[in-house]
């Protein structure tokens, strides 16, 4: 479609997105995730068309990471460059950060010259989120107060409750794969655990996928073997967001079933709810016999599961036997990346190209959450850059 | 004031700082700094204007920390990002560095397309500084002898003897909170020790403030218990400042009396010289045991300076009870992030705004010290920059 | 000369460089060296004279460094920037990378937004050369399936086989010392073996230079230890270069007698290729003690050959007693890094400056590899850029 007429589109799109943090999905309106896919979409044309998205001309953008990353970390720095701003990592080994009082100072410190400052957090249950949060506290006390000429918008680049930047770009693949928002309506998704020989895995991931698909009249199946929850209140949530959306959500435990005349799988590890719970407290206590005990049960009762790989077999039974598959990456390949894993070397073959689009969604993603925080009318920013058609590449 | 009027004015003031390093205040002319602070002043000024006063399309900013540091990085990194030029870290775990033949070649191998290195080296007594000077005269002889087509400026984050970039920051706050570098003359400031649950803290911030102020006609009252001597080198160019200036320079080692009628209080924990001297040589030496002994001496002296906090007690006798109270942050506050601190939580609380808007001009010090170092005619180019009138954000 | 007509000049020249990976110089014909050694000169007096060469608006240039390093870090950090793309590093500690399956995966997952990467893998015989070409494979897949939306460029920054960055940097150099290209034809350099106090210094250095130097009719001698070959294969290929050029290539096992009339001299440590076999078999297996054995060994024949010290009396034969001394450095000097080295201190010093201009060839060269990657015609982007004659500093 053509910029031009896709960016006065946008224009009549509405959304609060404007200084807003983007911290869980599900704190933002419909409309408001719509504009965002949109937003990502135009982005990415023109960047295809080689037309400069640069609105910044100087400026940092923050990146937080309190756990290691690849895709994320290079997808926040695409991001940021695209639109003109430095990255500046902040890492705990370079200084020193932490939750409480440390955070709302440091807070500041980091923002002088910043406007976006994305964090990673997922390790405790119940501190990612909380931990932007006291960050965003402390950025608005710093801003009404005048020590902040700005006030840096935050994206969360996965908490122990969302991953929006991986839900939304799963979404925006979606969108693209389909053809359209509206053609996802009644398609079925598994958002299925699968087996890995590792434990402790994020729920971010499959809360964040379940949260936001049925939102947009999917028929939401999530699967797991039994002692494998989520954390309730997001499932909760989900269900009612299917209501609401014309969607269904619904729990199975066994994966073949789960799969029947599925549209789309996301087959992903993650360790049972409860279990980051404990985790949580003997890290916290950092009770390390603790730990080694907790991981060994776990890997034990997961060893019980190994039958939950996503393979011909279960394949077969999707719709047309061929089911989209999606993986947030990397995936447990069974005789590749371990003996045996999430998926079978077969299968992820057959789509691994298709998982790598999906994760290239993710710097638009990003893009589109920093220049709608930063931007009162994007849509205006955009015809504006259309126009001055500085080129990407000169 | 208006940007055009501030920047004509400032082509009208002196200063001697094209080409030159800034290592330490006291080899700076007083024009020179006064300079220095109306240029930040500009830079902040035409950013909350939204005006780039990127002056470079391209170039190295190399940053030579070694020594953790979050808010002096972020600092040069916005300042270099401000002016146009990319931020390359040099770290030790990266890379090799050390002192003599290797630093006269590693000097040059960092410079070949690098326009300012800003070096932290604040650990050994008598090194960080000559570490710097080593470095600038490696570049003299580079660019000299044609290897390298410019001389990159170098900018001291904090040595052993000085942080001028802090005690520049906190110049240019005070001149803001008092509305006039005029005004600061005859004012009181105390430069106190205060207990801190650690040892070995740098002197350059004590040393730089006071070398520092005492420029400007203020009244200096250093305080701290006996013992505590900063390098006397540096207490009798304090001294002699005082003396050219019309102010004065005092030694107290009683912090409640020395706060008698204080307009500004600084309250904050450092080593001995005399214990700096012997760190260094247990450090140079390897002398771990050395170390651990030497620590625990000096902290059980500490402890018996638990009083040398600053709390409501000592804020009383201030003027109007009010003195502002400075910090370079963090501080150890009592209660909150040690048990037994610099400060009480209530007066640091009362405060702490303003601590940080005192941090906030840090960046726009080292941005004038970099765009001084590099430009033969500031004003010029700032006139220009109006002119050209690129928005910073688009 | 002057840059208009350079450029018009480059124009004429022939080369194969757009969108063709450099990974080692025998791949690349004469003509397409030629080409980068002129745009490099080009790009090198843009800068000086003060003309923005940023083609890229935005844009990431990645850099994987699986080992150590300063001046090619650096180097690759100028070239970036002076071209206007920001480099992102990959580091394994910040992430996890390695051969095989995740390879081809990650080298996605940092691409989707990136014009260049630059990888530097020379610890392993036999791979680092081959995970350049996987890492290739890997994006010319992503590109061709549309995942990508270019497919960036590779720069070998040093693998197990070459150093073309350097070996390029160093033709760069003496093509500027000796006035032309043409002049080199008959002059004579010795590419000579040298003790050093380390053992297992990488061989890509060595091979580079004979490699490239046979193919522009010069006259290289390659003096060694008996036992410390390089790779055969490389030999061979250099002997080959030699004939077609009407230069020569000859081994020497005598340090002095191979200095006889030098023009030009290169001593510099390395392993023999057959230690680095059993050393990469040993790190392969993780065979620590064996590592630990294979050192003594080696160290204690090395020390056998002390006197392969480059000094007085070597430099006392070479052509007028004054060969152009050459080192990829960090040279071993005797008496200042180490006891007894590669160099004598004061033959060191006397060519030192040489040496630093020597390598401040190398972000240009990696700049006009970059740049020669990316556009299928430099020539015409030069023009423009010198037409709109932006400046480097404003």
């Amino acid at each position: 479609m053509d910029l031009k007429k896709r960016i006065e589109a946008l224009g009549t799109m509405p959304g609060d997105l404007f200084q807003k943090d983007f911290l869980l999905t599900w704190e933002k309106s419909d409309a408001s995730l719509v504009y965002i896919l949109e937003l990502a979409g135009i982005l990415m044309q023109m960047r295809q068309e080689n037309i400069s998205s640069k609105v910044f001309d100087s400026g940092l953008a923050v990146s937080i990471f309190r756990d290691k990353s690849t895709r994320t970390r290079f997808s926040f720095a695409s991001a940021a460059n695209l639109l003109g701003l430095a990255v500046q990592d902040m890492d705990e080994e370079k200084s020193q950060i932490s939750h409480g009082e440390t955070t709302r100072e440091t807070a500041q410190m980091i923002s002088f010259l910043t406007d976006i400052i994305g964090i990673r957090d997922d390790i405790f249950l119940g501190e990612g989120n909380k931990y932007m949060r006291e960050v965003g506290a402390s950025l608005n006390e710093g801003f009404a107060k005048g020590v902040l000429p700005v006030r840096p918008g935050i994206v969360n680049l996965q908490c122990d409750m969302d991953h929006p930047t991986q839900s939304m770009a799963d979404l925006m693949h979606l969108k693209n794969h389909f053809g359209s928002l509206e053609n996802l309506k009644g398609k079925k998704i598994v958002m299925s655990w699968a087996y890995s020989p590792s434990y402790g895995k994020p729920l971010s991931v499959p809360q964040g996928v379940i949260a936001l698909m049925t939102r947009f009249g999917m028929n939401v199946k999530l699967a797991y073997p039994e002692g494998y929850e989520l954390i309730p209140e997001i499932v909760d949530l989900a269900r009612n967001n299917a209501k609401a959306s014309g969607g269904s959500l619904q729990v199975s435990h066994d994966m073949k079933a789960a799969m029947k005349d599925a549209d789309i799988v996301y087959p992903k590890s993650w360790a049972p709810f409860k279990v980051m719970e404990q985790r949580t407290q003997l890290l916290t206590k950092g009770d390390k016999q603790g730990l080694v005990e907790l991981e060994k049960v776990c890997l034990a009762r997961n060893a019980e599961h190994k039958n939950w790989e996503y393979n011909a077999d279960k394949m077969k039974v999707t719709k047309n036997q061929d089911a989209l598959y999606m993986h947030c990456l990397p995936a447990d390949i069974s005789g590749v990346s371990c003996k045996e894993g999430e998926v079978s070397a077969e299968v992820f073959e057959k789509y691994r190209l298709l998982t790598y689009q999906e994760a290239g969604f993710k710097p638009y993603a990003i893009a589109a959450m920093m220049f709608a925080n930063r931007f009162a009318n994007p849509a205006e920013q955009l015809a504006k850059l259309l126009q001055k058609n500085e080129k990407r590449v000169f």
